[in-house]
């Protein structure tokens, strides 16, 4: 589906390994006064002065979690990185400096790589971090990248996934589930590729859906804004594995239950569409969905006034006592057990 | 060569994600008081007071770091920490942390990952370093592990690649090249394997080159020898990828050039023996070997009084003024330009 606008083919060993860490890192200039040393030494120095370090790390890995038939490798570079961040905010943290390693099989030239690099330096860019370590090397099979996040925060502006309490409410920030159902179509793209590779596919009315799986953004005006409106949430994960999955997570932790309303779901109208001609329930995408990077969180009930008239916020449900267990609340007003149906890589 | 004594074998998939990690994890206890915050949210917290925070990364891809032909898994698993730890220790820093990524194929049962994560137990434990974080992921194909390790020190305690200065002296820790004949051997072991399986194998010439091989330690020793010494290196590295490489890291970042005498490099016995025996010359070996995890450090000339009396330590070289380049010189006194033959992972 991705034509190859670049004919130019530079093998990576001409470079040898440090010649290609040098060569693609050459982009990254230094942002954050707590960057001490950067790249190119043992390892990286950084000052977190009064604030505590937050740290979080991914391993993507291609034809697990990304498919490079329709995944352009700037945009790969782009989420690889927003897809840690997101984690950093989760915690209600500022993401301050990553590392990145990659290994690539031999099937790669080296502009390949500079694409994948163009993404990453975009995203350092647009989210103010500096990539300061890494390492890259060779696979024996496709691409492997591996980031880690850190960020830093005060103590008392830290929040974690414990803290919710019965009768907090529970909101989630943008909407959900589109990413999934842009990985529907993208798929679907695919497949008709594969029949018919002259077909020129029409995804006019899939944009929105498709941009939230290609190049999702991590939310990084929230911990801004709720200081604004001086709510501090109790609790807080980001939606990676879907939104049932992570609410399961925060109740276990919390050793709380919850009730979650369908009727509350917060559902793009291209969503819904695009739910209807899958033939799909649009529910269901929404709450197992998963690889949205908005940010779920709960609030004392008191706060509610403080959120209710911002349009990034939706309460989606409540919290209640944990033998109560953790439930939606259908349309129709019937109670449904959750289930944790989040991706499982491992049952691939 | 690896008998399998556990022929039990538990599919990845019986467990889910969330039930491997958890599973994976709930051995590792956190003995440093900086970990506010370990595995189970979306983020570590970790608080490094008025200590600057150190991190390094590194990726490990099966067939291209390791080959499970001869390494055992629990022994991969401590090395990989082991390897990490090493970056903390280059820097003067003192190791506290790692997060721990891992994705393997459905070959590998449960029972495989137990083994792995025995082993890094067993390096957190010695080490002192608790596990924070990390990911556990499906791959397409064999084994990759990637870890991150986190460290602290105070800023005047830190040394980089770039501080050495001419006439000050060079010098190593332990000894080297053993690790790499360690693999030389098993490799050669694999071969005779592959003709013959009921051949077995006598190794015992070969216990410590293949113990260096499989199972290196890194130098924890070194900063605390050194602050009690009252000496503070110039420039320091750790020996990954070999010394001729690693030198020359130190040469160019801090625009000295270098004296390398070939009769001080440290060799053990077994090294030379079995370099008779392949027909390889062990000077090579030890300059461009790679893996032995010793310190590669400078220090004042006026510091050799200090050192010169103790076992873990030999003087190596000097450093020159940059125009005069980085120099081998040989027993028969003639001089030779060193190269980096460092081990390359694009090239194989």
């Amino acid at each position: 589906m991705i034509e190859d606008k670049n004919p130019q083919r530079t093998d990576l060993s001409q470079l040898g390994e440090f010649g290609l860490i040098d060569h693609l890192t050459k982009q990254f200039d230094i942002k954050q006064k707590s960057t001490l040393k950067s790249i190119g030494d043992d390892a990286a120095v950084i000052d977190f002065k009064k604030k505590k370090a937050v740290i979080s790390t991914d391993l993507l890995i291609e034809g697990v979690h990304f498919d490079l038939s329709y995944m352009p490798l700037k945009h790969l570079g782009y989420k690889a990185v927003v897809v840690n961040l997101s984690d950093i905010y989760a915690m209600n943290a500022v993401p301050t400096q990553i590392t990145v390693s990659i290994a690539v099989s031999n099937r790669f030239p080296l502009e390949a790589l500079e694409e994948l690099f163009d993404g990453i330096a975009l995203a350092t860019k647009i989210y103010n971090v500096d990539v300061v370590g890494g390492d890259t090397t060779s696979s024996q099979k496709g691409m492997i990248i591996s980031i880690t996040a850190i960020g830093e925060a005060d103590e008392k502006e830290l929040v974690y996934r414990n803290g919710a309490k019965e009768n907090d409410l529970l909101v989630v920030t943008g909407d959900i589930g589109s990413a999934y159902m842009g990985l529907q179509v993208l798929e679907r793209e695919k497949q008709v590729f594969q029949v018919n590779p002259n077909n020129q596919p029409d995804l006019d009315a899939y944009t929105y859906l498709i941009e939230r799986q290609l190049k999702p953004e991590a939310r990084k005006d929230i911990k801004e804004l709720l200081a604004q409106l001086e709510v501090k949430p109790t609790s807080m994960i980001d939606i990676s594995d879907g939104l049932s999955s992570e609410i399961m997570h925060i109740c276990k932790q919390s050793n709380v239950g919850c009730n979650l309303f369908e009727e509350k779901l917060p559902l793009d109208p291209q969503l819904i569409n695009v739910c209807e001609e899958f033939n799909i329930d649009s529910t269901t995408v929404a709450i197992n969905g998963g690889e949205d990077y908005e940010l779920l969180f709960t609030i004392k009930l008191e706060d509610f006034d403080k959120i209710k008239a911002n349009p990034n916020f939706t309460v989606i449900g409540h919290m209640v006592n944990e033998k109560e267990g953790m439930h939606l609340i259908t349309r129709a007003n019937t109670k449904i057990a959750l289930k944790a149906k989040g991706w499982n890589a491992l049952k691939e």
